[in-house]
C-alpha cells in the first residue's frame, strides 16, 4: 500500500492510496477520507462511493463536496477507481468511453481479453473491503453504499447481492436496468458474453424481480439529465420496488443534469441519510 | 458574452462565460454562480474570488465548495481567470508556472512584450465589474473580495486601493508582500520593470505602510503550507496591520497545506464572514 497523496481537509485527512490488486492483476488507486473522529482513533462507519463512466477516484474526491458532511457525521468515505488500468490492461477496441478503461461496470468479466483484469466485482466486494477494514479505523459492521450512474448501478447490485452487509443504500442518477439500455447491453455483453442469465445478476431491476431485497433506497436523478430516458430509466426501478415492497425514495430533481454539479448539490443529504441509518443500534 | 456552460447547482446556476476583453485584448473566461435568490430576480451581493498561480476560473469552481454557502447566504460568486490567454499572448520565456500564462499577478504590465495583454488590474477592477453589474442580478453596492495565494495578494491590493468599494475582505494563504519574496519579485519585475515605487502599489504590506486602509481582514493560512516561510510571510501582514490599526484576524490552521483541500475546508466560514458584512445596512 503506497500513500500517493495526503491532505488535511475538514479536520480529517484525505488520502489517495495505490496498491497491487490480486483481483484485477493490476495496480489500483482509491481515495479514502478519514474524518476527525477516525483520526482520533475511533472506529467509524464506512460509506462506499462507486463512480460513473470515465471517472477515476479523483472526480468525487475533488468535486463531490463529501468531506464536510463526512466530518460532521464521522463517516469514512472510500472511492475506488472504475476499472483496472496500466500496461497490458485491454481497453475497448475503439477506445470508446463506455467500455474498457474507466468503464468496468462492477462485474467480473468472463470474456477474453477482459477476464484477467476486469474483475471489479471481486475488487469492490472483497479485496478492497478487506484492505480498508485492516488498514484503517473502519467499523466494517456499519457500511453504507452509494454511487453515480454506472456506479449507482454498482451500488444497487452490490447491496442487493449482499443482504445484511449494508445498512444504507443510495444512488445518484443510477443505471437501474443495464440489460435494457445501450450502455449496459454493450458492457454486459462485452464482459459477460451473450448469456442473459449472467446479466441478471448485474441488473438491479432483474435482481429485484428475481427476489433480491434491501429495506430501502434513496435515489436522486435530475430531470434535465440527458441520459434519463435512454440509459437511466428510473421508472423501471420505481416499478420493481413498488412490486417488491422495497421502500424507494425516488426524487426527480427539477433542472439538474448528470454532472458533479448535481451530485455535489445532494451529496450532503445522501451522507446525512446514510449517517442516520449507520448510527442505529 | 458567450455562455460556455450552464449547470444547475445548489438551487442556483453555475455559469462559465467567455467574452472579448478590451482590457487584455484577448478573450477572457470567468465563472459566476447565481444563487437561488438571484435566479428569482433579486439583486444580490457579489463576492469576488481571485485565484492563485497556474489556476483558471475552473479550480475554485470545481473544487472550492463555495456554492452551498453562496446559496444559503444569497451570494453571487465570481471567479475570473488569472491571466490573458490565447493566440499571440506572450508567456514566460521559459514557460515557468510563476510568470505569464496563469500568473498575471493582478497588475497592468508596463514592460514589453506583456504590456498589451497583461492588464489584469484593469480587467478585475473595471471591465469585469462593469460586465457583471450590467448582465447579472448583482447588487454592486454590496461587494466582498477574497482570493488564494497570488489571488490573495490580488484581493488585498484591490481592496486597499478601492476604499469603500468592498464591505468585506478575506484571503486564503495570500502573498502579502510580493516585493519581498521570490514569486513577487519575479512577477513585479517582469511586468512593471525595476522601478520599485511602482511595485509598492501592488504590495499589500507596502500599501498599508503608505497609508492605505481597510477596516478588517480575515486570513487563513495552513501551518503545513510549504510556501508560508518564503513566499506568503503572513507575519509581515500581521506586523503592518498591528501598526496601522487594521483589525486582522489571522488564523494559522494546524496541518493544512496550500491546496484546495485547505481552501474548501474554510470556504464556508469565509463566505459566512462576507455575508455578515454584506448584509449590514
Amino acid at each position: 500500500m503506497e500513500i500517493v497523496s495526503e491532505n488535511k481537509a475538514h479536520g480529517g485527512r484525505q488520502l489517495v492510496v495505490k496498491h497491487a490488486s490480486a483481483a484485477t492483476s493490476s495496480d489500483m488507486t482509491f481515495s479514502i477520507f478519514l474524518p476527525p473522529q477516525a483520526e482520533a482513533g475511533e472506529k467509524r462507519p464506512v460509506v462506499w462511493y462507486l463512480s460513473g463512466l470515465t471517472c477515476t477516484h479523483a472526480n468525487v474526491t475533488e468535486k463531490g463536496e463529501c468531506r464536510a458532511a463526512c466530518a460532521e457525521h464521522g463517516l469514512i468515505f472510500v472511492a475506488p477507481d472504475t476499472s483496472p488500468r496500466g500496461d497490458g490492461v485491454p481497453d475497448d477496441p475503439q477506445g470508446a468511453y463506455d467500455f474498457g478503461l474507466g468503464a468496468g461496470f462492477y462485474v467480473d468479466a468472463t470474456q477474453e481479453p477482459y477476464a484477467r483484469n476486469y474483475r471489479m466485482w471481486t475488487y469492490v466486494t472483497e479485496e478492497l473491503p478487506q484492505l480498508v477494514g485492516s488498514e484503517f479505523a473502519a467499523d466494517m459492521t456499519r457500511q453504507g453504499i452509494t454511487g453515480h450512474s454506472m456506479g449507482g448501478h454498482g451500488a444497487l447490485t452490490v447491496a442487493l447481492r449482499h443482504p445484511g452487509r449494508f445498512r444504507s443504500v443510495s444512488a445518484f442518477a443510477p443505471i437501474v436496468a443495464p440489460s435494457q439500455v445501450p450502455w449496459g447491453q454493450k458492457a454486459l455483453g462485452g464482459y459477460l458474453g451473450e448469456d442473459r442469465a449472467a446479466w441478471r445478476k448485474h441488473d438491479a431491476v432483474a435482481l429485484i424481480e428475481d427476489g433480491a431485497r434491501v429495506d430501502e433506497i434513496l435515489v436522486d436523478v435530475g430531470t434535465s439529465d440527458t441520459f434519463i430516458e435512454n440509459e437511466l430509466r428510473p421508472e423501471l426501478l420505481e416499478q420493481s420496488c413498488a412490486k417488491a415492497g422495497i421502500d424507494l425514495t425516488l426524487r426527480r430533481q427539477p433542472g439538474y443534469d448528470h454532472s458533479y454539479y448535481f451530485i455535489s448539490t445532494f451529496m450532503a443529504e445522501h451522507l446525512r441519510w446514510h449517517a442516520e441509518r449507520l448510527k442505529r443500534g
